[in-house]
């Protein structure tokens, strides 16, 4: 590897040679003096040139004409330099006070152009999204843009901790299927040798498959995918999935608890290690929810939404994206909280394989994961036992028989269980305030929108 | 949650009562006692029950008549128990050293069907491959399978555990494309919306739009897809490929010193973690490799091979599968070393984005991983020069205008990196001594297979 210094480590460094390596931010070339600012995946640093415009011509000795024309010759470099471009710069690292980026910069003595960039960068500050998108490599330069993909990470490594700590199993499932895991409206259909697949729009089928294998519990970051045509903030057609599902639950209230354990973790690592960024770059303090999360069983928050003057534009049972703002606005007054699960949805609204409330098959044991104004995940408990489950298939019009690998599952034995699926790039998006899921996503995809 | 305590977790336990949950392995119906093998995900244990088998027609006190209804209910449970039925009993746990089974057995005191098992399991020990993946739910509950994901959660997390701490971005790339990412013939074309798709069969492009983004180091473990019709114990047409990329280095020497480092501490965490039951269940003692792993030149390795006898029938200039066997051979007797990396292959049959040597373009900064006979992973630097990349894409026969987007990376900066895809079933196969990647694949995809 180069000898390089991350940006960030030249502040704990004391004054000396340095090498730091990144890519051209700003140029200021004045007549005497020029600046550069150059940008790693750390940070930002100032370089400093005292700028040689001409071979002093009153020079005779071979050695000092050789000196002043290579200080020149860097002079003219940096002159040309082209924003975007990637460089290696050796130099004298100086603490200064008065130097506003970090109170350090680096003098050059030596800098090497590792690749130029074209002159004309495509997109500017103003540009639109999908201009930016259309230019992501150069969008994800900014340090906002880049931060999302290091709170992603930071934010998915606390949950596998979890997860691990737990004893619970990673699993990668096919994305590849035979047929449906959810909706065959919404399914893709792939060229599969002298056949068809389809792309799996959920691990579901898969995870429960792990509790039929006696796994425990099992979880996956993977993804997922929709032939939805709508052009919303919150859909894709491919989306990253967090998924876990447990075993020898007594209902949903144990996937619930589950959630927030890791929503806590993930909340907390992301505060620890980029509270002070966050609130730099998006002027958010971000805090850790608390537990428990507020949970208001779906027909109450209706009533609450209803009473706060909103009615519900639907014919079935469910909530809209405004009955959704209208309850997170309510739990934020009532109890301060930025999530609340809505519980105990309507069986009519709920897929086959959800188990039903005992007593009243009209509801299920399941809920949506609402946070900041926006539904970020779905949970239940499943139907474990194969004469209801086939049912509550026949029930809502499927063919048990199209069925049979799934339902395969549960004919020799398997213990309750339930669990979540939840979209990585909503919960950043509500994270950090965005507008889109396009900007949460490292390369969004959409109906019209395959590239880059 | 329920109350259970995990079967691993008795031997710790003082004599008393327990709450146990898991499936039936094996029923003995003894006439004066039964005994019940159960599983859970963490072992296995042995149930007691001393048989009643008819209430004493004598007994006159109604409370004694019901307890001895409720033994015999018990005891003609028990015997009707399929195997592979999940139950949950309570019981009293007794330390005794003459049970072979963990020195400790629970005498059932109550105890439930949670849910009963088709009595006929269709899958045998001595069942086919295929049989088995027929039925993959129900071979998993073998605690060999079983623990084939266990190593697998480990090393994996050990990896992240790595790359989190260098700092580097995970990223989720996307698998729907609008064009070929490595070879036009093994790719799979989706129906998208009104046009098509293509499934990404390695996130090369995507992980290198991430060093132009100036992200330093990335790393994804996801899923690649190659419609390939090959039926080998090695090719899968959906496999879990484990992904890096970083800037920055000088050659392809330090892709292979993070190559080594991230299977040195993947290998040390499942040797402490599960050393002692891959003993006890593959008997298999396994160990950490040792660092550096040997490096060899591919031309130089084909002497070796040639001189120990095989001549690899191959018109191009690459490695075959025996010719891996054999310098894998060669390095365990002479380095007494499991891996080996194979280096500076032929640019004839390297991608056009593999770096090649300066002053000899005829080899590039490339390697494989060979372990244990199989290649399990291909590294190389990447050429981040436009100019080049451009002359050997149409060396190779390709039409830089179909390669505008990933071309589009290179023209505003890019700094010089590399990075390896490594396949998980094929890393677990070999350190497993299995035949096969569909042991070691949760769900293996192939030309014929689609389910479940």
């Amino acid at each position: 590897m180069s000898t390089r210094t991350l940006v960030k480590n030249l502040a704990a460094l004391p004054d000396g040679p340095v090498t730091v390596s990144g890519w051209v931010e700003t140029v200021r070339d004045q007549k005497k003096v020029q600046f550069v600012i150059l940008r790693d995946e750390s940070g930002a640093v100032q370089l400093v040139n005292p700028a040689t415009r001409e071979v002093d011509p009153s020079l005779t000795e071979p050695a000092e004409v050789a000196e002043a024309s290579a200080r020149l010759a860097t002079t003219e470099a940096i002159s040309a330099l082209a924003h975007g471009s990637f460089i290696t710069v050796t130099g004298e690292l100086k603490h200064d006070e008065r130097v506003k980026l970090g109170g350090l910069e680096v003098k050059i003595a030596s800098f090497e152009v590792v690749t130029a960039a074209n002159p004309e960068t495509p997109i500017a500050a103003d540009s639109s999204l999908d201009k930016r998108m259309d230019w992501r490599f150069l969008d994800l330069r900014h340090p906002k843009q880049a931060l999302i993909f290091r709170i992603q990470t930071t934010f998915l490594h606390a949950l596998r901790g979890v997860w691990v700590e737990k004893g619970l199993i990673e699993i990668q499932t096919p994305k590849l299927m035979a047929s449906a895991s959810e909706s065959r409206a919404e399914l893709f259909e792939v060229e599969y040798f002298e056949g068809k697949a389809y792309l799996a729009q959920s691990p579901q089928f898969f995870k429960q498959m792990a509790q039929a294998a006696g796994f425990g519990g099992v979880f996956e970051v993977g993804p997922a995918f929709r032939a939805d045509p709508s052009f919303t903030s919150r859909h894709a057609t491919e989306f990253t999935s967090i998924d876990t599902e447990i075993s020898w639950i007594d209902s949903h209230e144990d996937v619930m608890a589950l959630h927030e354990e890791l929503m806590v973790a993930g909340f907390q690592a992301v505060v620890d290690k980029h509270g002070a960024e966050i609130a730099e770059l998006f002027g958010i303090e971000l805090t850790v929810p608390t537990r428990p999360f507020p949970r208001i069983p779906l027909a109450e928050a209706k009533q609450i939404v209803a009473d706060r003057g909103y009615v519900i534009p639907r014919a079935d049972d469910d909530m809209d994206p405004e009955g959704e703002r209208q309850i997170s606005a309510y739990v934020k007054e009532a109890f301060g909280h930025d999530f609340v699960f809505l519980t105990d949805y309507a069986s009519s609204i709920r897929p086959f394989y959800h188990m039903r409330h005992e007593g009243d098959p009209s509801l299920t044991n399941s809920y949506d994961l609402i946070y900041n104004g926006v539904e970020i995940s779905t949970g239940a408990q499943r139907e474990h036992r194969i004469d209801v489950l086939i049912e509550q298939a026949r029930d809502k019009g499927m063919d048990p028989e199209e069925l049979e690998f799934y339902l395969d599952f549960f004919r020799y034995g398997v213990p309750p269980h339930g669990g979540f699926g939840m979209g990585l790039a909503r919960v950043l998006m509500l994270m950090l305030e965005e507008h889109s899921i396009r900007e949460t996503t490292y390369l969004f995809r959409g109906p019209t929108r395959l590239q880059p």
